[in-house]
């Protein structure tokens, strides 16, 4: 499955989870990181997530795909990931 | 067609894309809204945010979902957008 994660996370958790995302997701733009992930990296990610996050403040959003043929992305603007987009 | 939009845009310049993107999307989270767009909706949305951002520094990324059949969405944390999300 494709995942989208979009964060809006208070300032002082932004640097924990960026750095438990990107060991799953590649850095898309500010708040957004993309990848192929399995069922099991998926929950795995949720997890270590939940331990860092205030879930009365914090707020991380998926969006998961379960056929990238029917979602297309379009970029307004530069391009800020490093990472090829694996479309 | 369905379109998530995701914004990295100069602090300066987030009020107006705010302001613009707020006409046609709902706000679901700092930097992302959603909604419902036809192709030329869609197409107004885009012009009216070239003319405010700047395009060597400003990012805005737009996933269109062909078919929300295929996506689902998950949220951790506090639901921030007021409107309920029409799924």
């Amino acid at each position: 499955m494709y995942v989208i994660l979009v964060y809006d996370v208070n300032v002082a958790r932004v640097a924990k989870v960026l750095k438990i995302a990107r060991k799953y997701l590649h850095w898309v733009q500010n708040s957004v990181l993309e990848g192929e992930l399995t069922e099991a990296t998926f929950r795995k990610l949720k997890h270590e997530l939940g331990q860092v996050i205030d879930v009365k403040e914090d707020s991380v959003l998926f969006y998961v795909l379960g056929n990238q043929r029917y979602t297309t992305r379009e970029l307004l603007g530069v391009k800020k990931g490093g990472e090829e987009w694996i479309w």
